[in-house]
């Protein structure tokens, strides 16, 4: 490993906002459980400090070296942050039901998937994704949609009551969320070219998030059946709209295209919450903690599509100068704006390709029994993992961690 | 709207601290209520992410316009949180006892009449306000004291026990004090000249914030009975050296002289909270939940007369090379600095009016009955609004929400 | 005082991350004990907004004249920070057994020994300390443990049920810990020079956390008897690789370098919380409330030490062109790496001799009972110098603050 001194300095600040991001507004938003509060947390701190380092490794292998060596700067800081997240979007689907060792076991595998994939897209097919609507959303949440299919629960309900929030719970949820929303702008705009590209994407993110917001409260309202707001939604769904602008926050979308973007993805996403997550359970037997599926999973996809469609239709004319720093084939002439589409589009099948073949194989890896998951009426409690203070009896009647036999019960 | 590619890039770190203090400092620090935490950082969110765009709207079009397009870029951005930073100071006087769409009503019409104010001041009377005292304090808390003042509610005492905070909710509202605190030199410094004026105004500032914070511990132990502290004034008092070094910070205040300034303010807010507050409720009739009179009203007010009284009073030889960038007519000869003092002290003049008349107008408007206010038992509560965790049962005996029978009842 | 306006303004960003680690890090990092969290947030708001005026005019006399005036500036904003930080450390110590008016007693002193310190280091012996390893953190951990010495109380344990933590209050230290963990790069390289060395610092440091937080949860784990992960390791021994990368950060200590004493530093943490700060308790009647020897003190001699190898081992050619921003006297042949060592290696003398000489004198002065120290019984806990809400009757039982007659009695 050796440092890249050449690099500039300017994008300090970005990152820092991008790490912000991370670890507390990841760490945050996963409080919103009553006990699970050490472990959200907690392990979104220890996955992410591993992750970013194994993501600066496995990214720098792939797509990072300089005369055989990795060159780490502030750019690969930023982007093992947005492999991190990756996995962190992951841990969303599964939280509360896995141990940090299954977690650590998960990120290993994931990180090299994630760059593996982001290599195939921006290095093979010269898809644009600044943000990471496919790399980091969809990869991060159909990855973990199919390992939480793969760990599927039948007994579940025996921890219900513990899977809701209690009301400082969900305060301490919204610090996550307000800080993912603010910095949205900076993660989306952090490694894209220093000047108009990198301008244009934080302002696009910008509108498309607020717009989004105002329709998640708007949704949130009206599928209620006393007009009452839910706090899952407004946590969640309220930045849906940040992750729809990774793709085409970077292109010409113009800051009304934005707003309806965001506007779409807030109503897409509460409309998911609401009614599809049910769905999901009941049939397709995916337990899905967080509900990634409606804050990265669908908004991420309609982010790939709309940057597919932005790249197709808008006329390279329109980019001006600016046309070989957003898309340098289309400028050099190797390939015009609807090939770009086309390998745009691409991506989101190679994405979900090697997402879910990725977290089927990685799911049955984590049953694995001398991984240490948790019963089914121990899940979403900190005080297997964790000294929780005051409770030393608490857990005394609960039967902590799996045993082989358990499995064999319970499958 | 078009977005102004050519503007630098560089104050998009100063946005960034801004949009915290909207989005973080505002919606934590009005947490304090026990059991309005949904609601302070919820409808905060709600009202930000509205006001931002109707904002850059409505400033564009009074003085933002490009050939007949709305500019916008990193500094519409950060203007536009300016003007929302308004409306949530109206949000603090009224904070508890409004239905969200009182909320947004009250919003559409603070922006437009904000955005016009501040045309006025900054355009047709060349006056300069850099944070603000004048255009966004002044202006916001007296339009929000006179909304509360028409909304007056003489049985709000029904609500009283939840009127106040518990022990988690006050630790909730410091992290809105302190984001609102370390950052108020990068609030007033965000749209001012780059070089020696930002430098300036950001420690001028932080050395008001300082001084401030030290008298309001003082004053807070020395009007206790017993010398204990109070949380309301350390949550709000510690940063009206902020507010009233918004319209100076930028001129040649100096350090000793920031102090100054600051440490009188903390003197004023916590003499308010203590002795103003409730003579201004008992015998006014104004019903201000969070004290924006304190700290934002009367340190506005003294921002902007210490604003006046500098410009009057510092010889423009002082500023040098610099002048023209703070004070461009009079580096131009068109005034001179005791007219430039006279402008300052007028705007104090024209912004009290419109607030208060502003204030006037839309309150009434606000008594609509099918804007659904909440009855005066329901005030300061969240689950009117919001599905409450583990609370289903809690608002049965209550009457949610205003009907016109009961306007009558209590008018 | 005059203003530096000639001063780059570049700096300004790493001076907000560092003063949210002040005021936010520290602040919340402290809110872990149950009933202390307004002192916790509230004290640290107070003696810091004291501290960075105080330090502004020490530092200022001792190494910031221009003319006979100190300029001041954003770096003098930064170092103000830096010197805070280091009372904010010693308050850690005695954390929950000092009245408000010893601490600021404590700042006093404090600051002054600090600039002290700072001028014998980096000006008479020309010693590098970019993230202040030694001037910082031991000096810090070393002054505030020798007055909790002195102020050693042999009845604590009348408040040992309130010496713990609750659920909720170690979430709020969990925001302090994030925060610090996530700035220390930013804080750590805050004034090292533009270019190379700043971005050498920052990720120096950000490997060093990293690798420190992995071996945190790993002895957190292997030293419990039931394999549980403790919270008190997470918020502060996962902090000790960026205390430990204090010195050698600046230095070329290379990624693998930094990850090797990252690991260290966590692993001595964790075995000082663990095994030692109990001997040091029960044997030299050392109580240190947030086991700062442990965040602060092993790890800050330790990255003295890593400084003074690195100054010595590495050969200066490593440098090249940068040599004279790092060693400047190396550069200008006034001395050779293995005299720059020395130099390292005299500081942590240095500073341990005037910490814990100074700690031992400010130790007696807070002794002098009109200070107002809370009685043995009435420590840990808020209400003695706050107004709580809804406990108006808690504290009757209580005997508040010490008299003299009780001074006799427990001494």
């Amino acid at each position: 490993m050796t440092f890249l001194t050449t690099q500039c300095f300017l994008t300090y600040a970005g990152f820092q906002d991008v790490h912000v991001m991370i670890f507390i507004g990841f760490g945050f938003l996963m409080t919103f459980l009553q006990r699970y509060g050490f472990s959200s947390v907690g392990f979104n701190f220890l996955i992410a400090a591993f992750s970013l380092q194994w993501a600066t490794l496995m990214q720098g292998l792939l797509h990072g070296l300089h005369d055989g060596k990795i060159a780490i700067g502030v750019e690969s800081m930023i982007n093992a942050d947005f492999c991190t997240g990756s996995v962190l979007i992951s841990f969303g689907a599964v939280l509360g039901k896995t141990s940090p060792l299954q977690l650590l076991i998960m990120a290993i595998f994931e990180v090299t998937l994630f760059a593996v994939n982001e290599f195939i897209l921006l290095s093979l097919l010269g898809t644009r994704d600044a943000g990471g609507s496919m790399t980091i959303h969809t990869f991060g949440a159909y990855f973990g949609l199919m390992v939480t299919r793969i760990l599927y629960r039948p007994n579940l309900d025996k921890s219900k009551h513990k899977n809701s929030s209690v009301y400082n719970s969900d305060l301490f949820a919204m610090i996550g969320t307000i800080y993912l929303w603010m910095f949205w702008p900076s993660f989306n705009s952090a490694i894209t070219e220093h000047g108009d590209p990198q301008h244009r994407t934080a302002m696009n993110t910008y509108y498309s998030l607020a717009a989004c917001t105002l329709s998640t409260y708007a949704m949130s309202a009206l599928t209620a059946h006393d007009g009452k707001l839910d706090m899952v939604h407004i946590q969640n769904a309220a930045l849906a709209g940040g992750v729809a602008a990774g793709t085409a926050g970077e292109m010409m979308l113009t800051p009304f295209g934005s707003m309806i973007v965001g506007f779409l993805a807030g109503i897409i996403s509460v409309l998911g919450f609401k009614y599809l997550s049910p769905i999901l359970e009941a049939k397709l037997k995916i337990q899905d903690t967080c509900g990634v599926h409606n804050l990265h999973g669908m908004p991420g996809i309609l982010g790939a599509v709309v940057g597919a469609i932005t790249s197709s239709v808008v006329p390279k004319e329109v980019y001006g100068n600016g046309l070989k720093k957003v898309f340098p084939d289309v400028a050099n002439g190797v390939r015009d704006t609807s090939y770009q589409g086309a390998m745009q589009a691409a991506s989101i099948a190679v994405t979900l390709g090697i997402a879910l073949f990725g977290g089927l194989v990685v799911g049955f890896i984590l049953k694995l029994p001398m991984l240490g998951a948790p019963h089914d009426n121990a899940c979403f409690e900190d005080s297997i993992y964790w000294e929780v203070p005051g409770e030393e009896h608490h857990m005394e009647e609960l039967t902590a961690v799996r045993t082989e036999e358990d499995e064999k019960l319970n499958s």
